[in-house]
């Protein structure tokens, strides 16, 4: 039995792992188009940062037992019929038989098309070599400034990467405020702590045009126009307007597409081809609250897709749990992080969501360091289940392993009363006795017996 | 209707509080032999410390709306047939009738009948008053030396905060190592964590009895004898052996008990006398895992089970959820915290565990700060049920909300392959793609199978 994946980054090797884990005496090949195997992409904005000194350091594993690793070798088609990919290596192309194939293709920064896009120092960021570019031009070049054209993770991680660096930075937003993955209370308090580190925020705008604003002198290398007639001077642009799945080639060789062009799969992994499955960054993903599926780039659900795709490969029987949309994030000093959905998302959804918002302390005030957490909590009016929540504080108050929680009971289908059940741990440096997630699964609870009453 | 409360502390204000918030009208009274309502008892040794600098800080509240509360009011019996309560304040004794009662009268303070057990300067710690009692001792006598007996939560929050008050501690355990309710790879940490602090462990040995060892000079004022011949010289001594519930007054009235001399109550926090309910460190405690009451002193099982108290006394219909023995504990720079059930007590419980243990750091190690931590699952290897877990690392390593992931996950009978299947948060500075619980429950799997394979 010959696997052959194609893709080494986190879905690619967590599914070969997986299928030499299970079974050893399989044949797997995998394809890597560069040099890099299991690279973090999520540390790509430390290594620039300089908290990562060392680019080697970003290798999740750099040994790959029972499994051969090709590098530098690019898939440019699957004969599906025949049971073939053909692989460019050096110049040639060959074909490689195989008998299951994994498609973990990843996805691509989306490159707006505006004039100047292409300029040189203009990045975006998705692999090694464009960090290395990066990095190169800040070491070389000594940017005094940098714009940021997007303001979601990737965005905000590279604004404070920058900072650290020594850069002005200035940071483009679509929306009115940054983050649009949490709610405009929560966002606005990421634009506090932006501006607190010096960073310049320009909201409600899209970058329309990218001029090369003239060689040496004082004046910036480059010029971005957005869409409200600012002009801001940079001598470096990161586009991290988002990413969209890298499905083309599974696309060509018959792939059906699904929510937002990734490759459809079900929740084995099977694509509608025989024998080709596909995971990451590059499939859909299964959504427990919805019960369909949608379209997330991350590292942990790339994770879980390849790891069930590689056991179903050789023989497995389990499928993926799905995703409930965890998210975390760290903005210089602050955590922010999501699970479930957000109000206009379970509305959207068919739901009768009500969002309630509270402040705690992340553990009890007489104990030094007890910082204000904000919480948002989302359950149906209707039935009381709980549908997501959203927590934002000081990066030392345990706020992501605080979203796990509701990640754990909304796996489970939890109601928000039953969230406020847990038995969860206290000891006065590290808690209340009721968490400040039960605190805000409790107001939740009065504010709809409130609202019952009145209407 | 009037609801009357025997005891102030997390069980009896939670229960008024709660009864007020769903009844508005109904009439509470409630009954504090103290002068310190809705005190933290788990803050009393940052008290001590000096870390919480002023002991009003301790109160979770002060203010107590639509609550009568009685301070200084000891309720002397209860008459469960004329439904009513004897109580004595400023020397005289009189009858306050109930239509609901609720019993908070929570735990007291192991007090071994050794000889000198009750000399000056050898305290239990559960009050105000004690609290008081020994800031004076240290304050006003400025002791060198302090002996704490006994090695579970209370005996390991006192030996740092004697140690931070410049007191050098030794600390008698009567187990191999301390901490009884974790297994012993990690309790040997924590040893290794008190002496890189500076305190003697000395393990293995009770406390036989203490002598006043002669006054003044360079003698320490009290010495005690351990079990194994050992004398360790003291200016000050504490008793931590731990508690037992405060049940009499409610068994005098005819209040059947239970395990450990607990009150017995069913779900609904009731007791087998008509109209009179009991919750906090008094009662018995139901436990999820082993569908059986148990016996635990926990301020969050006090809290959820007055709320449940209060609700029900005035006519709600909810019932306690029960525990999964979830519990944390900082000790210097450490945090220690489990939830679930050990490997042996599993097995009592007609479970086959299988204890799996791993390293893992508690975020990518390419972002700085990474610590390891050092992680024990404990599944059941028939039904691949989930059945507990702890967690020992850095106190700033996320370690008791990670333990309360497992928390959650127990509290709806996961499997350890649903821990794994959890959709948790990740950013390289909080976690991995697979938090570390995850990795351990992949561990206990691939254990579990591989000794499956072996048999």
């Amino acid at each position: 039995m010959h696997l052959l994946i194609i893709g080494g980054s986190d879905a690619g090797i967590s599914a070969a792992l997986r299928a030499h884990e299970i079974d050893p005496a399989a044949d797997i090949t995998l394809l890597l188009a560069d040099d890099y195997p299991n690279f973090s992409i999520c540390g790509l904005p430390y290594f620039l940062s300089g908290q990562t000194p060392h680019w080697q350091q970003l290798a999740h594993r750099t040994d790959f037992p029972g499994i051969r690793v090709l590098r530098g070798h690019i898939a440019r088609s699957i004969d599906a019929v025949a049971r073939r990919v053909h692989v460019e290596h050096a110049g040639a192309l060959r074909p490689i038989p195989y008998d299951r194939l994994i498609v973990a293709t990843g996805a691509t920064p989306v490159r707006p098309s505006i004039t100047g896009g292409t300029l040189e120092g203009v990045y975006t960021l998705h692999t090694m070599d464009e960090s290395f570019a990066i990095d190169r031009h800040i070491t070389e070049r000594s940017p005094r400034s940098a714009v940021i054209v997007g303001a979601g993770y990737i965005g905000l991680e590279m604004a404070d990467a920058l900072t650290r660096r020594g850069l002005q930075v200035t940071l483009l937003s679509r929306s009115t405020d940054v983050l649009p993955t949490v709610d405009a209370a929560l966002a606005r308090r990421v634009v506090d702590e932006l501006h607190h580190h010096g960073v310049r925020v320009v909201s409600g705008v899209s970058a329309q045009r990218i001029d090369a604003a003239g060689a040496g002198g004082t004046a910036f290398a480059l010029r971005v126009a957005d869409s409200e007639g600012g002009r801001h001077g940079a001598d470096l642009v990161i586009l991290a307007v988002g990413v969209r799945p890298s499905s083309e080639l599974a696309e060509r060789a018959g792939a059906a597409l699904g929510v937002h062009g990734a490759i459809a799969v079900t929740r084995q992994m099977q694509t509608n081809l025989p024998d080709v499955l596909a995971a990451g960054d590059c499939a859909t993903t299964y959504h427990r609250l919805l019960d369909a599926p949608t379209y997330l780039s991350l590292g942990t659900i790339a994770h879980k897709q390849g790891r069930v795709a590689g056991e179903r490969a050789v023989g497995g029987a389990c499928e993926f749990a799905g995703t409930v949309g965890s998210q975390s994030l760290k903005v210089f000093d602050l955590a922010i992080a999501r699970t479930g959905l957000l109000g206009h998302e379970a509305r959207d959804a068919g739901f009768d969501p009500l969002t309630v918002a509270i402040q705690a302390d992340d553990h009890k005030s007489y104990f030094p360091g007890a910082v204000p957490l904000q919480l948002r909590i989302t359950g149906d009016r209707r039935s009381g289940r709980l549908l997501g929540a959203q927590i934002l504080g000081d990066r030392r108050a345990e706020v992501s392993k605080r979203i796990d929680i509701v990640a754990a009971a909304l796996y489970q289908g939890a109601s928000v009363e039953q969230l406020n059940e847990l038995d969860l741990t206290y000891t006065p440096p590290f808690s209340s006795p009721w968490d400040p997630v039960q605190l805000a699964a409790q107001a939740w609870q009065a504010q709809r017996a409130a609202r019952g009453r009145s209407v």
